[in-house]
């Protein structure tokens, strides 16, 4: 049997939302070792959509269906499916108290439409949504089942994993299984990793891909699982090639990487953003157990705020200007001694559009770094527009945070 | 006739790369008034992809191919478009020479793989690249146009834009003209502005739809482009129906529209965040023009940097907790008298996944606004994960100085 994913939205096929949910469920099934013969996109028209289901059906293709689950009027996909395959649309009592109970755990009565969301095709298996108010199901026809989950990326993710992915593998089995590795590096441009990988001496069986997760390239080994001995040694080898420029593995973020060794070391933070206007702290916060080293961070967008909160010298303000190393310098140590902490991070610059000047261009940044051991300043010319370099920029911050702490 | 889009790549069906094609040509046909019917995602298998093709032309449906006409060995659209079509594959001097001109534009002789890229079907016509290598074509079968595309984006859009859409208008008219208008709604649940909605006595000419974009919910009017005066109207129904919810319109974001009442209004602005960590500065400063509103923002984590930056007295702290509506007062009160601005905002929470307590349940926000008037505390309990809670936190708070400047 093959796989198909249907994505099912009028705002797919508009132009309005770009579909990240088939790469998504692309990404779960290949890391189990299942590859996905087609994708299908389809707009929210019932007949379409039954006409489709049916096909695949008859095929013997399984289809992991999403979209069209919603309160709303032109949430279609349930009676689409029970005029595929035959079935009248009922009310499902679990369906309806996983609904209920979803609402009253929020401390909130169940709006009249949602009721709507419970009516489902009868012989229909439910799946528990457990992030929203849309259940999913299963329709098993002539034992090749059809999965309907909703469109809302994080709760089809969450039943994906949770209730596809089980259910899938009692009528299926994985092609190949396929054991994968990805290096997230920073620093680098595509292009030199290229030519960098193209000289490397990695065994036969590893396949190599790219992606570029701005400003992260990201580097792909994939062998069958059989050939787990061939990407160790292909790791070994990417690994040292890139060394200090790898920030992260698989899934992990930036964030996440900063944020763990900043936890692992016991130590604490504070940070003095200008340029990133609080970037850099939203990043770290995004990551649960932040408040165990971030003492403060002070968005210091007025000269006033830098002198107040930083103590930076009306003096050095004049003289050197808001965008200057000595500014970046007089920031992390200001901010690091009224904080008392350990280390203290601060970038100040030009992000634009606007603000830029023939000695200092947009892209002009100076990033700061103080410890114990006194503070360093690094100068930086970035590329791109306002938010290319503030992403530029927190990342490059991020990243010497982290390479000191990693020693 | 009616339109498809197919494209063509593994790296869409194993979760590598998100297709953004099929969004960018929906939205270029939708805004010349054609609609898109389906679209098909196919792996790099010819004998899928010619079945495919043969399938949509014999059953009168324009295809709008992309991806698989690049230099590799995997590139294989070009083969399975001749045999769909019982053509053969022939060297196209026209496509040779375009390709020739692009390399010796940049100044380079012609790599060997890339003369592949002028193999393609005889009888089929040459659509030059302007951005890159691959040439594409066009097999008019039946009296029935198949478009083939290159892959990479910014190549594609190209192509379609110059190429495409002038030979498109010679085969099919364009359904409809539309206009349309956006409102975006925030602090309403989507089922409710359903209900809502069908209650409006709204003229039958305009076609309503909704959309969640995380945590607004989309409201589109669209009408055939000589109803103008009916969308007119509807517009002016809608308005009244969710009157303070609509915080913008069409492409504007939320913060751009609080950045742009903060710019009018000639205010300015201080920020204190506990909980959503910079969140809120991060959103307003990626706003061109924010530093002539925002003073500073603090990230005020620890209750040391709550006592030293915004004054908020250890009593306090020990006796109401850091969230607490007191708490937030004194934040928004001390930012505000510190930074001497017009107003402030400060937020104090538990985003959660830890930190809650029965009497305090992750999701529990206090938010204080303080102006020339005085300062105002609300409080707020959020549903979903740290993520969820954080913008729903941001939203509000954005939300509510957006409510105030409008007066």
């Amino acid at each position: 049997m093959e796989i198909a994913v249907v994505t099912i939205g009028d705002e797919l096929l508009n132009g309005d939302v770009i579909d990240t949910n088939t790469a998504d469920i692309a990404r779960q099934l290949a890391c189990a070792g299942y590859s996905v013969g087609q994708a299908i996109t389809l707009p929210d028209n019932p007949r379409q959509i039954a006409s489709t289901l049916q096909y695949l059906n008859e095929n013997k293709i399984i289809a992991l269906v999403c979209g069209g689950l919603g309160p709303t009027r032109d949430d279609v996909t349930a009676r689409a499916a029970a005029q595929a395959f035959h079935l009248t649309l009922a009310l499902n009592d679990t369906a309806l108290a996983q609904i209920e109970e979803y609402f009253s755990h929020a401390g909130r009565t169940l709006p009249a439409g949602n009721e709507k969301q419970a009516l489902i095709p009868h012989k229909a298996k439910v799946m528990r949504n457990q992030c929203g108010t849309a259940p999913g199901f299963i329709i098993n026809h002539d034992n090749c089942p059809t999965f309907f989950m909703p469109g809302v990326p994080h709760e089809m993710n969450d039943m994906l994993e949770r209730e596809v992915m089980p259910t899938l593998q009692r009528f299926i089995r994985p092609n190949v299984c396929v054991s994968e590795r990805v290096f997230k590096v920073f620093g680098l441009e595509e292009s030199s990793i290229e030519r960098r990988l193209a000289t490397l001496n990695l065994p036969r069986q590893v396949q190599i891909s790219f992606r570029l997760e701005f400003p992260l390239v990201l580097v792909k080994l994939k062998v069958r699982a059989d050939d787990e001995n061939a990407l160790e040694q292909a790791e070994k080898i990417v690994r040292e090639q890139f060394g200090i420029h790898v920030v992260a593995y698989d899934n992990e973020t930036m964030a996440e990487v900063v944020s763990g060794e900043l936890m692992a070391a016991e130590t604490t933070l504070a940070l003095a953003e200008s340029c990133t206007g609080g970037l850099i702290a939203k990043m770290l916060t995004d990551i649960p157990g932040s408040s165990s080293y971030l003492e403060r961070g002070v968005v210091s967008y007025a000269n006033s705020a830098k002198h107040d909160l930083l103590g930076v010298s009306d003096e050095l303000l004049m003289s050197k200007g808001a965008v200057s190393a000595e500014c970046a310098e007089a920031m992390a140590n200001g901010v690091r001694q009224r904080a008392k902490t350990e280390l203290a991070l601060a970038v100040t610059g030009i992000a634009g559009p606007g603000g830029g000047t023939p000695q200092k261009p947009c892209g002009t940044v100076f990033i700061a770094l103080a410890n114990t051991q006194g503070t360093q300043v690094r100068e930086c010319h970035f590329s791109g527009d306002r938010q290319q370099v503030r992403i530029k920029t927190a990342y490059t911050a991020l990243d010497w945070l982290r390479q000191i702490l990693a020693g």
